[in-house]
């Protein structure tokens, strides 16, 4: 079998920085993937991703994008990649976690889920071979596994039901991809990601990840995580999950999180990150600063000429404009000032990784962490 | 006095290309103005404005930015190009034609416009004098003289009273320019521009320019129209007024138009454009094209690979990605979808005046003009 192109060049501790090849792009680890949700990064053009944050892998959604503008119209336009221009690394989740948000929606069984499409209520159905199909149309450099995400608070039973569930499925995906993606290609092949599931419960995910391992993905998400949990318990998992994992595998903490979490997460050994906080917020009219997050509606920067982050601002949205500026565009609903946010908080998260990459290569990795978290106040109201 | 530096390169028929020296920038004419209402042009940042479509010049809305985030505001933040960093030819409309548009919520007197805002209700004025006054410190290079705007088919008495206001206050304006901005800088002064009124009265458009010219202003505009009129009254308003402004100076046409309108105008005299057309459509789905007006919400477009515009089509929008996609972002909801159509209208309007020019230079406008509105179809819905 072609092993996953993937090094890891340095290591403090848990910690680690490495260097993953897919079929598109090199990638440096820790690495934080922007979600691309229905083919393009809410508020910025790619143009900006590659340029000013050279961004290597960006994130699709397959239920998305499943539904609209649909796998057939993605396959006679020659996939997700030609569709949208993006030419560096995609990731694609299978469409699991948002068939599950539909509850009254959707029906589950053994063979997969049954669900009606939120956009025109029509009956559509996902299930691990078709989720895996689905993303092989797209034509995503890494695709995710169809895993059941059990929400925060599901009680043991239906943690340790949902988790049987979700393995079985792990063996009908590895079957699939089997029978339809030839592992031996010269990595020009998709890489598919196994997702560990068990809530919060210690022996669930370490039956998770031992049963998942042997099933030899190319690399191994922590699923289930910020769901509604305390952030203690979301750190445990972590904790608990990645010794059980091949270290010579990448590692990935699926939808999270805080600037100081992602860092939390990077010293617990996670090496892939993505979520929707940077874009969210954005349209909130928040912003990350090395400071913590403000949000520019308030009126104490009515008049304030200093740039976003006046202390770690190197983007270009830092570099031409205050925050009196911003402040007026965000209260008139001009998009201008979501797209600058958006800019300035992708470009926040990203430097934070090339931060822990440099401190890891450097050794000081463990000091970095420690001094950004006591200078970042948590997020507060404003 | 320092006469406006402005030059006419090359004339065909009434139809005449030159360039407009400001303060700040070179403006070759004839020249469309994207519209920035509130310090930013909907939809596209400045540096693509600046670096994809090479635009000099374009416009403010005086009363949006009194209003919101109001004068005081920029007075205190270095005026509205430092505000918005936007570094090029600044024009600024006068806020009569928005306060006149606040049916019911306005006051005309003598001495200007009462008037409530419609953000929070309260009560505001603009005059002549502080009109001008605003655009002094909004910094803009050129400042619109405060005029009333009449409705279509207001009547000739209506018009004919309205117009002798709009006269007098020109005198007031004339006045307090001269009180308050010297006339002989070297080229760093504000440039003013008259407004020629009238509504679709051959002899109240006459009057009105026999009494603006001697009061001398750099340039002169020709307001009051596209408000509701005829395509024939509007061309007709253009026909007569031109002929009796001062070669010397540029003629503005305000608020107009369609491809096709531009052209026409441009052939009877018209130097400068301004209209939110480009970035409004792009707001519903509408792309211009060489062949006419297109609307990509339609399904015909679901499959469709070719770009926005196969035929004229040279910006970044129509180099990479294809109806299909633009079509896929529009049905959900993306903004870059309509930050895509806005690039795309923008480049086209830009790149028409860009073809006028050389085909001015070259003497072969009238044939360019006659082949290009032959081609494009007038605005259908689809």
């Amino acid at each position: 079998m072609n092993p996953i192109e993937w090094k890891v060049t340095a290591q403090e501790g848990n910690a680690r920085t490495g260097i993953l090849r897919t079929r598109r792009s090199e990638i440096e680890t820790p690495v934080f993937m922007p979600v691309g949700t229905q083919g393009t990064v809410k508020g910025v053009r790619f143009e900006w991703l590659e340029a000013e944050m050279d961004a290597r892998v960006i994130l699709g959604n397959t239920y998305h994008l499943f539904l609209r503008p649909g796998v057939e119209i993605i396959r006679a336009v020659g996939g997700l990649h030609k569709f949208s221009a993006w030419n560096r690394s995609l990731l694609t989740d299978s469409g699991g976690f948002q068939v599950f948000s539909l509850a009254g929606l959707r029906k589950i069984t053994e063979e997969g889920v049954h669900f009606q499409s939120h956009l025109d209520g029509s009956a559509r159905f996902l299930g691990p071979e078709t989720a895996m199909a689905a993303q092989a149309v797209l034509g995503s450099d890494i695709a995710m596994l169809f895993d059941e995400c059990p929400p925060a608070g599901c009680g043991r039973e239906y943690a340790q039901k949902s988790l049987a569930l979700t393995q079985r499925w792990a063996v009908r995906a590895r079957a699939w991809i089997d029978a339809h993606q030839p592992r031996c290609d010269n990595g020009q092949r998709q890489l598919h990601f196994g997702i560990v599931q068990g809530s919060v419960f210690q022996d669930l995910r370490e039956q998770a990840a031992h049963e998942l391992v042997p099933l030899e993905f190319d690399g191994y998400a922590i699923g289930g995580v910020s769901v509604g949990e305390s952030e203690a318990d979301m750190l445990n998992v972590i904790s608990w999950t990645t010794p059980l994992l091949p270290p010579h595998k990448p590692r990935y903490a699926m939808g999270v999180g805080t600037p100081p979490q992602l860092l939390e997460m990077i010293a617990r050994g996670v090496d892939m990150f993505d979520c929707v906080l940077p874009t969210r917020v954005a349209r909130n009219g928040a912003a990350f600063t090395t400071q913590g997050l403000i949000n520019l509606r308030n009126k104490r920067f009515e008049r304030d000429e200093v740039p976003i982050d006046p202390v770690g601002g190197t983007c270009s949205a830092c570099a031409g404009f205050s925050r009196a500026y911003l402040r007026h565009l965000i209260k008139a609903g001009e998009i201008l000032g979501l797209r600058l946010l958006t800019l300035h908080n992708l470009h926040f998260y990203l430097r934070l990784m090339r931060q822990a990459r440099e401190h890891l290569h450097a050794g000081s990795f463990r000091a970095f962490k420690d001094t950004f978290i006591a200078t970042y106040n948590i997020p507060r109201p404003s």
